[in-house]
């Protein structure tokens, strides 16, 4: 190629994308703030829509970010344990089998009282480690906290399977006795029933829920298993593509893929994953990594989290928060990038959840085209010369505009 | 999902898009006809265009609705048969096969001198009687008459295999015998030919065709059958996506696919799937299906049928009618619901039969986002927010937009 490839940086403003809000007089909360610089990428590049997943598919943060950095998650996926352990610290081994698990309380009946005890906030850290290494049969149990309640379970040993049945009664009730899905998978769910038995009873014991019982809180005396899952060697980015990429991302669950796609994810200190996040930090971190990377991921998880709170005010200073981190980035930058702006899904205020609505997208820098749109939101985008995509296309449109793309034939 | 999931109205109007007509100043008949409700769905919603199968194929009403309802009809069609079948109101059953009929004239020596009886229109049901439960070699053939002089035969019993040739010669020349195109489908190639023998010998008697030579018509004294398919068994719009589905619908062909799909098809007085067709019993059978079922899906056939007479002053007129159908439907809806206006694919006047061409799509109602398409037609629908859409994805994007989607990961 004789073009000089071009480095490449993706922001992804996680469920930031809308639907019309009547308390905005029917504008998205993108179509309603004041975000000069994402409009200017949009004047300044071309823009589209996509499809993270497929139309009518309402993508989950995982899924969808397989999707944007070019993987399968329809192949790829096996239940959210591997990438909830992934997105925790814990390392996945080929045949480790994992599980997403549930700080509970229980009663003496192993009746599930709390699903998740009292949305514990502090000891977790100290409960995992005491819960951490257990052997059971030739299998080692490692555990690790995630935020609040949460936590990941990956069962590591010869023969294990990962086709069981959640420990996790979803409800109010009996715990559940996990059973194997296919008979290959009889020693797995025997080694996760011993472990739930075992930790529940270290759990019992450990002084942080001494602690919480003499405080009148709920202790968190079981785990609750569910979503056991396998990983499926991804080829990472850098051999697929070869590039060396790196992300700044809050949330263990992004952090979690970045890593499982062989992406360097350096803790940013502020970097919270929360509203609370520091947005400097986050452009300053990116724009460090581009000294030694191809390609920067950002994700900001804050529009989804003022999603899900239905907040539309939140979410219109959300984007005026990350306009504000994407005008650091563009003033900052050295040579000639590829900027790409766009959404894993969206978290419409008015629905509280994800949706299958197409999000946004816009490209500029390097040979990025340049369309009429001027503005970046859900409709506008609509109108630009990318058209519609799917999520899949994203990562190999943004090495085809970098000047990155091989050539299929001749 | 916290929002509450919307009912929905799918609109199909048959054949309805078009090309540009010199006559109408190179507009296409819904860019020249007056359709106020048209335009405010559009107004209200958002627009694009679609590949009911793909780019550059022609759709069969079969192969589209199919298509529409989400089924990729390159797996589930085996020929048109079954579909025939179904749509005349034979059961099909697995392992059966079916093929579609012609009553057609022959002369003593088997020659077609008329592959449509003179448009037989009066006795068919008598005939198909006569010819319908003739047992050969443990194979039971069910006949039943269509429209004119269609009909649809059932070949069944055990060992039976589509894989046929057709009886059919397709003009005006010897019948043709039956072969097997692999050796399995032998005993379904000699029931075949041994049922059109056997019917032909029962035909020829037959009063109906004695009273019609008496009146120098053309008698009704074969039956041609063509299009041998087996049915893939289709699951279940209910059960794929927890939907009640009901439709209203004129013609057998959609009946039939429609039944095939788990629809609730009630036989509404009026609507005969002609021009003639009683837009407001059709508007009232749909509102009225809305109160028992989360989808329902309306097919009008009669702008398919302007197109095939290359009619363009008809077209105009049947636009304007399925606007005042469209009206009185949007007019009482009770509650927020997703409504959505296409077509099957474009029949233009210019063309007298089906052709490739994209159809315009309008969605409101729901989450629907608001584009800045005014006006519902082929070409205003091309620069709305939806892009360009295939038609297997409409249902997956109309459930998205009602909030009856399904999370994909975490």
């Amino acid at each position: 190629m004789s073009m000089a490839p071009k480095k490449m940086i993706l922001i992804v403003c996680d469920g930031l994308s809308d639907r019309p809000v009547k308390e905005l007089a029917m504008k998205t909360p993108l179509q309603a703030a004041r975000k000069p610089a994402m409009d200017a990428l949009a004047r300044n590049g071309v823009s589209g829509t996509m499809d993270v997943i497929g139309p009518g598919i309402v993508p989950g943060s995982d899924t969808a970010h397989l999707a944007l950095f070019g993987y399968d998650p329809h192949k790829v996926y096996t239940g959210r344990g591997p990438i909830e352990a992934v997105g925790v610290g814990l390392e996945m081994r080929k045949g480790d089998v994992a599980f997403r698990c549930n700080f509970a309380t229980v009663d003496r009946s192993m009746k599930v009282t709390d699903r998740r005890a009292g949305r514990i906030r502090s000891g977790t850290s100290e409960l995992a480690k005491a819960i951490s290494g257990i052997r059971i049969d030739g299998v080692t149990a490692l555990f690790r906290e995630g935020s609040e309640h949460r936590g990941a379970l990956v069962l590591r040993g010869q023969g294990l399977d990962h086709r069981v049945s959640d420990v996790d009664p979803h409800r109010e009730s009996k715990i559940l006795d996990s059973k194997p899905l296919v008979p290959e998978a009889r020693k797995t769910a025997d080694a996760l029933n011993e472990y739930v038995r075992k930790a529940a009873s270290i759990l019992a014991k450990h002084p942080v829920n001494e602690d919480r019982i003499r405080k009148g809180l709920p202790p968190a005396n079981i785990v609750l298993p569910r979503g056991a899952g396998t990983i499926n060697a991804l080829e990472p980015l850098s051999e697929r593509y070869g590039i060396n990429c790196a992300a700044v991302a809050g949330v263990s669950l992004v952090k979690g893929i970045c890593r499982m796609v062989g992406m360097t994810v350096p803790d940013v200190a502020g970097a919270t994953g929360g509203v609370d996040t520091d947005y400097n930090a986050k452009a300053r971190a990116a724009l460090r990594l581009m000294n030694t990377n191809d390609f920067v991921f950002i994700n900001v998880k804050a529009g989804d989290i003022a999603g899900h709170d239905g907040d539309f005010r939140l979410k219109v200073r959300v984007v005026e928060s990350i306009d504000m981190m994407l005008e650091l980035i563009l003033k900052d930058l050295k040579e000639d990038v590829v900027v790409a702006l766009t959404c894993d899904h969206s978290t419409p205020v008015s629905v509280r959840e994800h949706s299958a609505d197409p999000v946004p997208i816009a490209i500029c820098g390097g040979g990025a085209r340049i369309d009429g749109v001027k503005e970046f939101d859900e409709v506008s985008a609509a109108s630009g010369a990318l058209g519609r995509l799917r999520g899949m296309d994203l990562l190999p449109t943004l090495l085809g505009v970098a000047d990155r793309a091989k050539k299929f034939g001749a």
